[in-house]
């Protein structure tokens, strides 16, 4: 039988703290129709209740401790939307440990302790869940964890950062610099004032952490997956990979390797035919490959107010469904393997490398002939016109090459006099 | 408690049935893993069993009658995979009878009586779920429920038929006419013998019909879907719409319109930039917009035995989870509301027009004049070179205007002594 009415509380009320709230306060008769139950948005905790906000709840749902939401029995479900690691950790597993449910958005939580509090829900019977941590609105935690339960994935690839899919894009599309356009995106508020955790790939990195986690079934120990962000790409190498047929993007990539996770965040050169090469701006895109389904891909806003709320909303109304069948905990953490993450050494896959070198004759036939004595074969070289003086770039793509190869090869270039600079090594994926 | 082993029956072992059960025995111990109890074929009932199939069950599984599925109490779940309407209908409201939940992919059986079946299944609080009705092995119908039901959908556009829009991207890649690509495609088995269903619409009007009913909680009457199919579109219809940067796609749409709902299916120019125009060959795609979620695209291979089987499988997973927590029927029907279908005269969109003149001056001035009488305003006209002798074409792009008055000014123009003929009326969208 369904209840009545059940009972929300809100921890932190900032952009996806209002968003949620919003959502299900604006749309409450169509959320009671679809979940049987009034779903009532009871305590919101939050410090200032001075500020300026889009949305706000009136005052007898204001509250500034945290005890207004775990010591209220009536309070079936938690959102948590403080952000960060400590004080969201203590929240969540208060909450768990008050038998309540919990949605949270907050990626870097879950991503580095998300099997303590998957396991505090266990012991609880309620659920945890986190459509949010991944992708915005892009619904994808639920469909890898219920729609594609049976198969068996083999590659995730995904564009899973938004600020840096909009400076890359604008650096695509108007051919400047990176630091030039992380200074506009940082006044039009699509990157932080601190831009480290979306630059050096930190975001990336939690996500694909939780969507391998996923789909093989895995613990993963978040630091130690390779992470490499966009701050070394330059207009030169936007320009070339257009050239070559490809854009630059920040990718964050999940695959079955040999026995181990192929498990990376770094930029890459993704072919213009490719689903992926088409997702612009601010836009958030994950690539699916899985046997028997075949390649999926799900693409949305990755981040905001809007989207991310959507994501809080669509797991409060699931739990809801739970409690009011009995059936929380329905879909269980089933990450029970520990699976190694190959290391970088040992990854497969293409490569560009841009070197700055004298301009001489022979030098290409000299590389070429390093390269090759550590078995790097290529596909195409590449000399562009030169735009400045004191020396020419030549531009190589590489075959599918182990990773210690390429450096091995790279370090023994830097040594011949006819080699000025590595200047750029991007990995070539599709 | 969980079950230690659930059993499933399957009725049909075609290309869908051959893919679920495959998928189910090739992955039995994964599927285990995540449900928490074996999910084993039971029965598996068709009248053929000696013909040739990729994939088979051992003897003790193979039964040629219905009564094998239905009167085992052991069986929980039925897949319904025989295609169709007639046996279809009787087989799943036979299963739901009996207290066992259904899992089918069949677009017709559920846009035509899937009310019904869902009343059934209600009433014999068991899951009735069809996943794989839409967009093949692309999550969409779940999302849709579960991630999206705190959304208010706006408008849904999909690209949900790969028959036709492998037809129209090898028409868009080699430059030919729709009868050769048809014949090639049907005898590299991408179209069937009778190609009807695909090509006239039919099967893209179901499966708008299933995904617009979830979306606006809404019954609809599928024989009241305007639907026109793509064999009327022609190379030079293709080429000039490269020219002017669209892509010809069959879409189904459904949106919120006023106080009513927008829902047709038929072929459309989609702008270059739109996520739709890179759907190529067998792919498909569902592109949504909500509000407060903003643009959703959910992308993948639409038919086919493992895809589908994949789509199915989730299902059975779904199923079996909720018969684990005695929480079947835990996301049922919401579609109460009758919203009524706007008629096609009050659909409001831009057209291109293909028009055949005499060769003379003032032809141009002549029609733009009684098309503005009528109320359509243009964006752009376009005068392609001639390729052949007698007469000219003018295509005419229009702003945002009525159907009604689109095709007023149309019969207007065939009566002025300079029009040869209207050669094509193409919806402009996205």
């Amino acid at each position: 039988m369904s209840r009545e009415q059940i009972n929300v509380g809100v921890v932190g009320f900032g952009t996806v703290g209002v968003g949620a709230v919003r959502l299900l306060e604006t749309n409450a008769d169509w959320i009671a129709q679809r979940v049987g139950s009034r779903v009532n948005v009871k305590v919101v905790v939050d410090l200032e209740w001075d500020r300026e906000r889009e949305y706000t709840v009136r005052k007898d749902q204001q509250f500034t401790d945290m005890k207004a939401v775990l010591d209220d029995p009536e309070i079936d479900i938690v959102i948590e939307a403080i952000g960060g690691i400590r004080a969201a950790r203590t929240a969540v597993s208060e909450a768990l440990k008050h038998r309540k449910s919990v949605v949270t958005p907050n990626k870097e939580l879950i991503a580095k302790h998300g099997a303590e509090l998957l396991n505090l829900a266990s012991e609880a019977n309620v659920d945890l869940m986190f459509e949010g941590a991944v992708g915005g609105g892009i619904p994808i935690i639920r469909p890898m964890k219920e729609s594609l339960a049976g198969d068996c994935i083999q590659r995730i690839v995904g564009i899973v950062n938004g600020t840096t899919n909009y400076i890359l894009t604008a650096m695509t599309q108007e051919g400047r610099d990176f630091g030039e356009v992380l200074a506009d995106a940082q006044a039009l508020g699509y990157a932080e004032a601190d831009p480290t955790a979306d630059v050096e790939g930190f975001d990336a990195m939690y996500k694909i952490a939780i969507l391998a986690s996923i789909a093989y079934g895995t613990h993963i120990d978040v630091n130690k997956i390779y992470h490499e962000g966009i701050t070394n790409i330059t207009a030169a190498d936007i320009k070339y990979a257009k050239q070559l047929g490809y854009e630059i993007k920040l990718l964050a990539i999940g695959a079955r390797g040999n026995g181990a996770l192929d498990l990376r965040v770094h930029p890459a050169f993704v072919p213009l035919g490719h689903p992926l090469a088409s997702v612009h701006g601010v836009f958030n895109a994950v690539f699916v490959q899985g046997e028997p389904v075949g390649d999926l891909m799900f693409y949305g806003r990755g981040a905001g107010s809007g989207p991310t709320g959507s994501a809080v909303v669509g797991d409060v109304i699931d739990c809801a469904r739970n409690i009011n069948k009995g059936a929380s905990g329905r879909v269980p953490c089933r990450c029970y393997l520990d699976l190694p993450i190959q290391p970088m050494d040992a990854v497969e896959t293409r490569f560009y490398l841009r070197t700055r070198v004298k301009d001489q004759p022979g030098v290409i036939g000299k590389m070429a002939t390093i390269l090759g004595e550590h078995g790097v074969s290529l596909t195409s070289i590449f000399q562009p016109q030169h735009e400045d003086t004191g020396g020419a770039e030549i531009v190589w793509i590489t075959h599918v090459v182990q990773e210690a190869k390429v450096q091995a090869a790279l370090r023994a270039l830097k040594d011949i006099d006819v080699v000025d600079e590595i200047a750029s090594v991007i990995r070539v994926e599709g």
